[in-house]
């Protein structure tokens, strides 16, 4: 039996997607009547505190989210697998973000608004993408996908990750040693990582003061459509104010929605979207998912499986 | 002999640039004192009325611009053969303006600036750039390479130019027989035509009501990267006013500067940039008609050679 706990999206909607998909296989929400030691897997979103009392017999824990940070901290999590959302669909869409800010940024979208509300004819010519370095953060599936589609653009790329990676195209840098070499060299900085305890705050002044100062005029950009854990906000309100930063998109803040009193809303070089960069579609998760739990009751074993060490 | 006849720009500069690239070969400028009959080559760009004047043994007319439209209407356009400055750089440089401005365009950008604006969190997803269809007028060089660039990043590209074209993953139309079908599948117009007789004014009130209007929230977009000439201010105006379009990115004008009581200044879904899009770069201009001249005088003759009937 699947059972889906579903917060903040239509429950109603997955559940009749899932019953269609699966069948004969039963699918129950938490309104229905069940026996809870009939649930072999569970499909969470935002899961309240008692989401998993009750569910002895859990095969897996499906997680709607690419991010599984959240989930992670609940004290009720059983000691099942844990299978994230990997998908084409969802990768897109994260990098239709990434490129959108990281373009926009490079053509010095800010200095031209200012010219327009001014009525200033101020010829300026940005440089080109190959002269310009981005650097992404995080080169799990969405950083990989960013990369390959910043590379066609024309970007210098370069990117920092936890383990080493390799990508053609790429110039890698790893670890604590590579993070400021990374930094250095990096003109627009997008971070993908997932939030763990060594990449909470990663986004702070410090890091910032070490980003390339040179190349882009009104100074280095930070990209988050990762997670508000990686960044503190009080230091991106300093850096865009001191010079530090010349600009920032977010799409995820520490508490979500931003609060009608934060500074981040009414600063011009400050984009905010309201966690919005990327869904994860109901179509392609119910693909997605109802794969992972046909192939598992056949016995083929489960994939994108949570390292609950590692922490995604 | 190679005359530069360069306005706007630092003429000094490019003349010690190809100085150096052609030595021995002379080069001078319009204030050096020089017999015109000895002037095998001009480098232009914005020519005075006089600039041609006793010119009498020119092999070539060398133009800094990728666009002649105006050189073309210049009353003493001597009868040689026309080049036009073709570069990667330049297209580089293009294609940049036109990514950074479909991709903000696709992300919905005017929608969620409003909404900080308004501190409002109001979740919306954009469609993903491979459900969005991107229209390219004018499949030229520079055409070409948009849609090269366009490509990975998913977007469903679909081309108009004057003659049949073909190009691997770009549903092409031309001709007048082409362009409502061309249109009624375009969410976001990109122009890169040339400029001529049958493309002044293409960006117009009619035009712009032939768009998709059912899959980007806000309605289509045009982009005009390209010649002034191309549009009907007064039409965007209006179009922009009632919703016929969504958003406009405008990088020229029918007057340039664009004048200070314009009403584009202040429409807050136009983007106006003041003709940056690409700069012929003069580094790469000295390397590329210093090669045009040298192949020219070895008897190779010329390439990129402006079809004057056709006008580009």
């Amino acid at each position: 039996m699947l059972l889906l706990h579903l917060s903040d999206v239509d429950e109603a909607s997955w559940a009749k997607a899932f019953a269609e998909a699966l069948a004969p296989y039963p699918v129950v929400r938490r309104s229905d009547s069940f026996d809870p030691a009939q649930v072999h897997y569970i499909f969470v979103w935002k899961p309240k505190p008692d989401a998993f009392d009750g569910l002895d017999n859990l095969k897996a824990v499906l997680s709607l989210g690419a991010g599984v940070d959240a989930l992670m901290r609940h004290p009720g999590l059983p000691d099942a697998p844990i299978v994230r959302f990997v998908d084409d669909d969802l990768s897109q869409r994260m990098s239709d973000y990434v490129v959108a800010q990281v373009s926009m940024h490079h053509r010095q979208f800010t200095r031209f608004r200012a010219d327009q509300a001014a009525r200033r004819w101020s010829q300026f010519y940005p440089p080109s993408a190959s002269e310009t370095n981005v650097g992404i953060m995080g080169m799990g599936v969405l950083g990989q996908d960013a990369a390959r589609r910043l590379k066609p653009l024309g970007f210098a790329l370069r990117s920092w990750s936890r383990t080493p990676r390799t990508m053609d195209g790429v110039e890698t840098f790893s670890g604590d040693q590579g993070f400021d070499d990374f930094l250095a060299g990096t003109d627009i900085l997008v971070n993908l990582l997932p939030l763990t305890p060594e990449t909470t705050g990663i986004l702070n002044y410090e890091t910032f003061g070490k980003l390339r100062r040179t190349h882009l005029a009104g100074g280095p950009v930070i990209v988050n459509a990762a997670r508000g854990g990686h960044q503190k906000e009080a230091d991106i309100v300093r850096a865009l104010g001191d010079g530090t930063l010349g600009a920032a998109s977010l799409d995820v803040f520490e508490v979500e929605p931003l609060p009608q009193d934060s500074p981040l809303w009414a600063i011009d070089n400050c984009y905010v979207t309201p966690h919005i960069a990327a869904i994860s579609d109901e179509k392609s998760g119910v693909r997605y998912f109802s794969k992972i739990l046909r192939d598992n009751e056949a016995g083929l074993g489960l994939v994108n499986v949570v390292d609950r060490t590692r922490g995604y």
